[in-house]
């Protein structure tokens, strides 16, 4: 048994984000598989086969590339920004532990990628310079009860949040939810970061208080960074604000 | 003023895992300044200075290459990981809130890395494929009583924890009182990543329960990954097993 698959972050939509082991990974793969607008990005390759299919087929996605790959093939699944931050990585391991023995005997490598949290914080300072979590607000395979107690419980322990899938089509009103949820615990002055598209030419990057923040402000493809108490907006001439998390932190309010 | 600062990401201790953009940033610089250790990183070029400071004098080294980019200078700051995880972006952030106003006027760009919690997943699956939080465990700027409330909140709400700077020298009873305290939220079952030196020549994983874990397993060089209820250890015959975090959640406990 040879067969290899190597799940692969290609980092936001920019290449400038992509590491040498990805680089690497995709140049040696036979295969392919991914979502279609991640297989885009990657330079097209003689005798190099691609299978694209949509966002939501993430399990069948997985169980089509390690069949391929137990046959003996050096496969690659390609995954935006980093393969295990709510994405591919994740249903890999699914399929592999539900799936035939003979995937448990694959190589299986993970190449690690820039997550959009990293990403959007590069381009406006440092506002997950401390304690901060990363929560996904899609409520598909949670219960939304769950994702609220989540929301109260970073917040009002101090943690900033990087808050991922904010909004979808089949999710209209979850992140104003929210966003309300955080008024509860956080002053309204705290700074919020709409990172859209980051990497790609349509990049938006927006600041503003948790008192303005709108639930129309992203959309599916944004990442929203919320502040907590320590973090800090410092204005700049001429030059958009730098927003920054301080690693000092004393306590949180009861 | 053409003076530019750089605040770049190295990733973890491999060049494989360097972007295109670091590399680039590297190049362009005119002088680098940064921990020594990341900086003998960094091929030596010709008409390059670099000056190497203690890990413990960051403000000190933002201040210099802050001032030194002020005088008209391509300045890179070399930080490990990703600059804006628990690293120099924040500290330079506060010496420019703090300093002279020509620092604000400063063209100051940010390059994202691969962070130690995402190489270390990488390396073992997919332990953060769901909601976590990064904590840093070092009470030198925040009290210890507000860790272990975050300790409280992140693990009561079901977050996986990736622990940053669990033990230093001068920090020798913490990462012991964490365990100790994170016992009371999760199951002894509950799956415990030791990632040390990951990307270096004497990298070493270990996957342990929460009832084995021990603090004697982590030193300086390691991060560690406390899973979730949802975090799941799949066997694999004649290979190390696979950690991950199920996409999908029930409920936590009260």
């Amino acid at each position: 048994m040879s067969g290899h698959l190597a799940i692969v972050g290609l980092g936001p939509g920019d290449t400038r984000y992509l590491t040498a082991e990805a680089v690497e990974a995709l140049a040696a793969a036979q295969a392919l598989y991914g979502y279609g607008p991640y297989l885009d990005r990657v330079p097209v390759r003689a005798h190099q086969s691609r299978r694209a299919s949509d966002n939501r087929e993430e399990r069948t996605r997985a169980a089509a590339a390690l069949a391929h790959a137990a046959q003996g093939a050096r496969v690659a699944v390609v995954s935006g920004g980093d393969p295990g931050v709510f994405a591919m990585a994740a249903a890999v391991c699914e399929e592999i532990e539900s799936g035939p023995a003979s995937w448990r005997a694959l190589d299986v490598s993970i190449v690690p990628g820039i997550t959009a949290m990293l990403a959007v914080a590069a381009q406006i300072g440092a506002p997950l310079g401390h304690d901060f979590c990363a929560l996904s607000l899609s409520d598909n395979l949670k219960p939304w009860q769950l994702i609220e107690q989540r929301l109260d419980a970073a917040s009002g322990a101090g943690f900033v949040l990087a808050l991922y899938n904010p909004v979808s089509r089949a999710r209209p009103w979850q992140f104003a939810a929210a966003i309300e949820r955080l008024r509860r615990h956080l002053p309204p002055s705290t700074p919020v970061v709409f990172g859209r598209a980051v990497g790609r030419p349509d990049e938006r990057i927006n600041v503003v208080t948790l008192d303005a923040a709108d639930a129309t402000q992203a959309d599916m493809a944004t990442l929203v960074i919320v502040g907590s108490r320590e973090t800090r907006v410092i204005e700049r001439p001429g030059r958009s604000p730098l927003v920054y998390t301080s690693r000092a932190a004393t306590e949180v309010s009861a």
